[in-house]
């Protein structure tokens, strides 16, 4: 079979590396181009030098004439507002689009208004007439219709996490759903690439904080699935925090459960759920869950626990953000738009310590 | 005035190295012995070098003979089990008492025994007839009680950032007492000096994880303050998280805002309620709160947020656990039960970054 | 081909870990067994949770009569003092061997007696017999000897980085082999798995030490091999350094050029010495090394540098401790000692950040 | 007595902030104005909220016609180039000048512009007229001028590490003084408070490297001291490196000792040229010496060490980049320069873990 063609546009980034770890030793894919406005002419192997010998390829500027376009799929590893810009030029061609922003996160532009004043972006969306073409990238939630496009939002790291942590419960009516209350806690290389006053070594190595309580953009996402799932509107409370270390997200979801549902109910109901899952693991209580145990891999670990003195659930979701959460995601969105084996070129451990 | 001598057992770990830390450089107080079973003979300047020259008196065997005693306080910054059994010797000697642990947290036998379930504790307490007289050591809700007495439980450290955080709240009937989920983050310095396949660096330095999820011991403690507050029984979520810094408590405190209750409303409850307080600060949503912020010091900084859409209050209550959470409201008690000047050997800013 | 079927002794540590995670993803090998005295009865995928679902064997007691042992090779990832004892039982039934202690480092009792001085071993060699049969495991200087024996030594991690930092030069007469030292500096995991006060992590998290200075058993077959190079003797300094991070070691290496020699013909020599090899890869000053670039994979990065002010040749050597150090080097020998393409299975770029 | 009026040019960054930290708790001085081009009406509790409550000064703007000025003495921590165009203006009314910057750590025009070259500065110096009159502000080799003069040149942190370990050994004539090598480990706080993507967390927590290999600034002002103690010129290989923690300088010296020497000897000779320094603690090598035994606080500790296999002397010097490498320092002048006890207000232990 003849590998599927791949271009990365945003690829000087964390989440542009992140996809050329993957496809790099992808048995189905192959990269083709590495598109970027800054570090033009530069080989990713600089940019990343863990990449020399695994992938050289220079960073060429979007705009060269030479800008190579011979594509199956591109990935829009690339903030707020570019995708939807870009996007329809390679959809016109027959190229496949995974962007990883919120540009495609939602369906209608009235939706997405709501998201965009979330993150204070005043431009309407540049293309309105994709979005009810686009589907949320999350392949446990939406295979098929992922299957079925050509335009996939790749979802939130934040977004991954929490609703891969309440879909089941709010499926099977376990919880009350006014009483949802994620706590997410996120390494920094969520933050990507550029460097921060808050994510500089010296004011980050002990410290820790919540951000935008009660305000981040991702709550909008979440809200969205976890209503599609509920067949009725959610409101969550979400509270995002940094840690100081590099890799994970480790949410911790509280919600009232229903009268009458126990540990035994809830464990049954997620992995039920979850049974034909390659990438996201049940757990109930009596195993610790540390978020190594997901580092550079592509799983989500849940873990299931009930406070029987006051009747809450308490799940604790651990993704990778990089992998997961992002460029894991994609490729795994990729496998699913071209028919390949959902888990291709995705099974790796991760390495510990 | 002459100084006041102090005594400490369990002098080598964290919560003995963090009193000395503050009591060499207090002003009216001095360390008179040393006490502890492991490292006797070693000066405490060869278990931490940075107190050479500042504090460099030897461990001294508490079954030594010449084992000093002429203290008029005497700290046990132990674990549980050893202050119940030590305490009364010094109190009938007109010996004051300050204890780390569980052991004097609680003022009657039953309250106790929940307690020690909860740690896995077989034995009975020690001396349940000293239990009437303690006082629970946290002077911000407790001042006057603290001052009558000479035996004082140092509240946990959980427990301090989850009750000023909430105490304001709960006292005023802003919230749902029925709504409260606590979710705390703590530095690795809170497990304390012993080494332990959790928090050895390679595990530990790119890991997080939540733990004794709904089963932590300090839950009790903080129930049974809150619900003295309220007047009415109270019972919470709480979940602790470790994550790879060393000092420092973020807890985040959830709960439902009775109707017609609104941020401007919470803030003056909350300025009124730590108005007189030295080493409590109250901010607003507009603040980002660091947990550098207390590193280092005897405060705790709380920021107040209400989430609009959902009609929870959500307070971020920060503290260094090894200060405010330990040995600095071990002093602060100190201060109060000899009616010094309650900030007196605690006004230090820490050191950044 | 049927794939080579590997048996772990030790398999619990970071060593047998760091095997699991390489011989998972090998094309040409496979895990039969893996044995340890601790943990009897846990999968490995216990212990270490990240391998889940790539490698689930339990851990046997290597004294349970059902202990596998139809290996065609078996890796000793245990301390000094196992492979003596066991390697011969092995041996004697055609299965190669693997060390990573010291144990096999040497080949003659002389040798070995000086570095188990070292290390305060008073046993003497359980196999002395074994020793002139033994390879030390430096694929890049004894691929030859490797490909003939069944018996290899793994090289210490400080020595890989400092023999292949040093061998062109000295090979090629380039510097004052007197006045030769390296002054190397460790990530914690190389201290392995089990906690010590050292390396808790609120102990380590913000310092840094020298240890062992001019006393660590490294220094013994570094001047070994390096001897061998020059064909005569060398004494070197050598001091390690501990750092707050996880994987890495970078070692400085400060040399007197000889007259006449510069940085041009120092490059030459290194390019020319390494220029078959995979997994060595030379820079020249213009290039800042980063000890991220060689994180998670089997290569040596060196940076070339010539101090013109002083006449000193400076060498920057960086390897992963766990990888090229140790578990990436036996695996390497195995790939020799069984005739494969030596890179099969080592070509991982790592992840980043 | 009246308190000495302090101010603070170049307020904003991490050498005011640490100037900030010591001066607020200083006997005899008080911080009078806080200036700087940045963050001009912000508090410095508000740049560093853990100073809140200790100082709330607002940052002025040089420029602004109401900066106060009624100081006795300026600290200038400010980078490169602009002491010397203020500097003037302060001593010319009689204020005393503390710069932390390389422009008054030379005597003439021409070493100075040696020392420029290395930093790529292109002007020339703005008042070379004042170099005559500076003092290098290292006390404990230049008390007497220091206490003679008006304006002194703050040591670069590099260089206070490295001249301490070495002013004994080449004063008595202990080593061949064209042997010596200099390896300096940083904690990432040594890079000042900008953002910078080699210091951004990510892309540090796990991350080490070498840099300015053999061309680092302050390897000027090294020799310059060095040759000063020796009588003779001095060259020396020095090569400063990063490691990720906050805080700290360990530099490994190495030096050939001259034949007849031995540690014993080196011992006396250190302990007995620091014999009467408040800040430098002198340790055989059975002390395991780590950088958080003077973490936060004004001491310089070392290490000495003979390899008697080699035949080099190694001193393991350990600082505080951020207080004995900069503002502690710069608090010891100040302390020198009114005649005030030397250790006035600078006698912390720090705090630990």
């Amino acid at each position: 079979m003849e590998k599927i063609k791949v271009g990365i546009i945003g690829a000087g980034g964390y989440g542009g590396c992140g996809a050329v770890e993957l496809l790099q030793a992808h048995p189905h894919a192959e990269i083709t181009a590495l598109i970027d406005k800054q570090d033009v002419g530069r080989r990713i192997s600089d940019l990343y030098p863990h990449l020399q010998g695994f992938c050289d390829l220079p960073i060429v500027d979007p705009e060269d004439p030479d800008c190579p376009d011979d594509f199956q799929v591109v990935f829009f590893s690339t903030p707020d507002g570019v995708g939807q810009k870009g996007a329809s030029q390679w959809l016109n061609r027959g190229v496949k689009v995974i962007d990883y922003s919120g540009d495609f996160r939602f369906n209608d532009l009235e939706t997405y208004r709501g998201y965009a004043a979330r993150i204070g972006r005043k431009e309407d969306h540049a293309s309105p007439d994709l979005l009810p073409r686009s589907v949320y990238g999350l392949c446990e939630l939406h295979r098929k219709e992922i299957a079925g496009t050509d335009l996939v939002g790749n979802p939130g790291c934040f977004a991954v996490s929490c609703i891969l942590g309440l879909a089941p419960a709010i499926k099977s009516g376990l919880i009350d759903t006014g009483s949802v209350i994620c706590d997410a806690k996120t390494g920094v290389s969520g933050a990507g690439k550029t460097p921060n006053p808050l994510f500089h070594y010296p004011a980050r190595y002990d410290s820790m904080n919540a951000y935008r309580i009660s305000g981040h953009q991702h709550v909008y996402e979440i809200e969205r699935e976890l209503g599609l799932v509920a067949g009725e509107e959610i409101k969550i409370t979400f509270t995002p925090h940094v840690v100081p270390l590099c890799r994970g997200i480790l949410t911790t979801i509280y919600a009232r459960l229903d009268q009458g549902q126990d540990l035994k109910g809830v464990e049954e109901v997620y992995r039920s759920f979850y049974h034909n899952e390659a990438f996201v693991r049940v757990f109930g209580p009596e195993v610790l869950q540390v978020s190594t145990n997901v580092r550079g891999s592509n799983f989500c670990n849940l873990s299931l626990n009930v406070d029987e003195r006051t009747g809450n659930l308490i799940v604790v979701s651990l993704i990778d953000n990089l992998v997961k959460g992002q460029a894991g995601s994609a490729v795994q969105n990729m496998n699913v738009l071209f028919g390949l084996d959902e888990t291709a070129g995705l099974l790796h451990p991760g390495i510990y310590p």
